[in-house]
């Protein structure tokens, strides 16, 4: 009830006091988004941020998934090399990759090959908007307060470096924890899982030597990925960069999490968390959803989507799946655009595209079945929907590990799993209160928030904007060595001391000693000589 | 401007927000307060959260400083074994410890013994609260929602614990960095400066020697400070508790700074950081003190305290003080009860008691001379006035040395300082615009946040009030043990496997190059024997 309020009326009510003390001042903001589900909830933020008078320009690529030409904002763009076919193929084979089932280590090293690849096709247009000679004059004199950019394909955080713009980033994560890592943040392997282990927070034994090792290996895998963009970065900005320097520089990290969802860990300063800022209020249904979603009865309804990126599945996956929905009594909406396979039952749709958000706030949600995205879970969270999880890669199965670690979703492995499987875990995230109760328990706790994530998100980016960085919170472990940062110097120095003092001691002891024992020698040898 | 803006209409926006959401449902809480200057800015948390619908219950021992019986909410007394007077000498001997310029190390020895007296006499009216048997059966039957308390005297965390109460601290910090430690908070030593070193967070290889060694001793001396306090919640727990465990088991630690004041540093995400907490609207002068201000004329004037619990000092220190004051041409509003100097000019009015903050806030405020109490030091980044520090004991060397390493300020030794070394700190952080810039940066970033602290303090209590705790924010850190969370065992595990590894590669290449050379000698052996 109270959250319900609160999430109803946040927003509003901010909105109300920005108007009233005449906070926005504009300013001038150059954004350089992630293509692809990255870019849904920072449009958000950038869309916000046109509408307080701040005049806002989005540089992007004229190849890509999301972007598209819009009057909310300024948008320049530049050609790139390659063509929309080329993104398809090379996310086709990143998926295929995944979904392939080869054997160790063919897996991993197809998936990392794959990884490479999408890396440098998506770093490729950065080479691209250093040669558009025209936008990186208009760029370099359009004097912008600050820079907004997902960091993932590393384009804006170079950009800034190369024009010295004060910037903030917007993301889920990097990959190798790097934005730990750069940020000088402390990251203890024997408790924050690293990405790809499946780890949860608690871990035993061999799950923290695992996490140990999978954080020795991501130092050579994360300079595979970046290799190229590395490469690039040092020749334009005149010096060898690493990744750290690149990324280090940033004012403001605005994470797109919380600790409803991630496990509590150590943080920094200018961490800002963000988590659930893609879900908005619940809108009307369409006609169409509003019949099939009344139509479903008192067993109500179930969602599935494998998100933005992916509509399509093998067919002999998608009869498994169909047959699983044909034995439940819910009605199922399935986002698919691929063939209708021939077992589909009467309860179960076939949808194009489905208000994700307005479907899973309806009563009569059910369960929702996701591929993981960080977007999609947060949905299931602020609307309180339990979850059948399918990850397919990137963070996803990480994702799926950290709701069912929480006892509100069953993850499955969509390589292994039989259409018994599917229906199995419905019928156990439907019908098993503990579900509902524990995405409710989560749902209440990330809804109490004293600021909603979007509004959070807009004042620090303008705060950027306002002074120009954030100086005043940037650790001085920047400025440390390896050495130094671990204090390594003083403790071989304190040691040095007690190995001098140690061995001065015992020097002394011994010259004693034999001081001692001499004389007596000496004595009883005298007193001998005496007695004689 | 902006901030000016911000500043005027936060808290009153947010309360309109608060009021729009009916977010306030209310609870019950218990609140057990810390004496002296601490409990200035807690009362007014106290007090909102009693506005606001709760039922506010603060237990107080009958003797004590600052704690008054009110009507904005319930007060519970119980009586203590010490009087008034005992608490003044205590304190009186505390101050003392610190001033007397005893050579080391018995500067040291008088200190630390002064401080455990003091911390013996603050806690030992918890065991006078234990055995009203009449109070703690209300406190039992209660049934209150969770519990606010300033955990230095450590009874408040006690009382969370003997009755399973969720709890919320709030602070400026502990001894010996408990607040990190307890709440198992990484705490570099490379750039997070310890308490009395009086560093920065950029140091010399011979100051991070300094804060490595204080570290260390920090375990003694603090498991010295609350030696009986641990042995008393030992018995009434009836299990041998440690201070780590005492205070590792609340859920929220409200901390009493920002960092525009602290140096940036990793943190929790169960901390939520409420610097400025103190500093109110600023509220018209009364005539008495507006007709002083006005005849100041250009040259405005300066505003002296040495905080709400250190009124006098010698009367030589007085005397050197006040020939200082005759130098300058601005007035000077002198918080002092003791004697009359002899030698004060006719621009120093000494004055009982000054509304400081709006003294502060008036803009003919020049400077701002102060024991670097965090209270005070907050007054003065809010009102963006330039200080000269005089601290005096407890964190006030380390307050002052952050706000001189800001460029901010100028700290002078009370012990050593001489009449003119004061007029000449008074007159660069007067007639040098660089002091006065600083400050203004620092209260432009210091007061430009997205909630004011008092609505954020009030938040959390309440969250924590609403869902019986933050389980959420609590790290898995606490279940691990010293070796386990550092991954010694794993790493030792490793270090195993490498030796055994190089062990069973040396022998089977041993074993390889034997066979080898066997098998030559043999050859060259038996091709010998044949040439005979």
């Amino acid at each position: 009830m109270v959250t319900a309020l609160l999430l109803r009326y946040q927003h509003a009510a901010w909105t109300l006091l920005l108007m009233i003390a005449g906070f926005s001042e504009g300013g001038k903001l150059v954004v350089l988004p992630m293509d692809g589900s990255h870019w849904l909830s920072m449009r958000q933020v950038v869309e916000n941020l046109s509408q307080r008078g701040h005049e806002v320009v989005v540089v992007i690529p004229q190849v890509s998934w999301q972007f598209g030409i819009t009057e909310n904002y300024t948008v320049k763009t530049y050609p790139v090399t390659y063509t929309k076919e080329d993104l398809d193929v090379n996310l086709q084979t990143y998926i295929d990759a995944h979904l392939a089932g080869q054997p160790f280590p063919f897996n991993v090293l197809s998936i990392y090959n794959s990884s490479v690849a999408i890396f440098n096709l998506l770093f490729s247009h950065c080479k691209s908007l250093f040669n558009h000679k025209e936008l990186m004059q208009y760029l370099k004199q359009s004097d912008f307060d600050a820079l907004l950019t997902d960091p993932v394909a590393l384009c804006g955080a170079l950009i800034a470096n190369y024009f010295s713009l004060p910037s903030v980033f917007f993301m889920r994560g990097l990959p190798c924890n790097l934005h730990y890592k750069a940020n000088r943040c402390p990251d203890p392997l024997s408790y924050v899982p690293r990405i790809f282990t499946m780890n949860s927070d608690y871990m035993t034994f061999s799950q923290r030597l695992k996490n140990v090792l999978i954080d020795s290996a991501e130092f050579f895998y994360c300079n595979g990925f970046y290799a190229q963009s590395l490469s690039f970065a040092s020749e334009v900005l005149q010096r060898d960069v690493t990744l750290l320097d690149l990324l280090s520089s940033t004012s403001i990290w605005l994470m797109r999490y919380d600790f409803v969802f991630e496990y509590p860990r150590p943080v920094m300063p200018n961490m800002v968390f963000i988590g659930g800022i893609n879900c908005g209020e619940r809108k009307a249904l369409h006609e169409e959803f509003e019949s099939i979603v009344n139509a479903s009865g008192e067993h109500g309804f179930v969602v599935f989507s494998l998100g933005s990126m992916v509509s399509e599945i093998p067919m002999k996956k998608a009869k498994q799946i169909a047959e699983a929905f044909g034995t439940i009594p819910q009605t199922v909406l399935w986002r698919y655009t691929g063939e209708t396979p021939p077992n589909l039952a009467n309860n179960t749709k076939l949808i194009k595209w489905l208000p994700q958000n307005d479907l899973l706030a309806h009563p009569k949600a059910r369960a929702f079945i996701t591929h993981g995205g960080s977007h999609g879970i947060y949905e299931g969270i602020c609307n309180g929907v339990p979850m059948v999880l399918m990850p397919l890669f990137g963070d996803q199965m990480d994702n799926a590990k950290r709701i069912e670690s929480r006892g509100a979703g069953v993850t499955l492995n969509v390589l292994e799993m039989t259409s018994k499987d599917l229906s199995d875990a419905l019928n156990a995230v439907i019908n098993d209160k503990s579900y509902k109760e524990n995405i409710m328990r989560l749902s209440a706790l990330h809804l109490d928030r004293p600021i909603h994530p979007l509004d959070l998100a807009v004042y620090w980016v303008e705060f950027v904007m306002r002074h120009k960085g954030a100086q005043h919170l940037r650790p001085a472990a920047h400025d440390l060595n390896w050495i130094q940062y671990h204090s390594l110097d003083v403790i071989a120095f304190l040691m040095a001391v007690v190995l001098v003092a140690t061995f001065i001691s015992l020097k002394c002891c011994l010259f004693c000693c034999r001081k001692c024992f001499c004389k007596k020698g000496r004595v009883s040898k005298s007193s001998k000589s005496k007695a004689e």
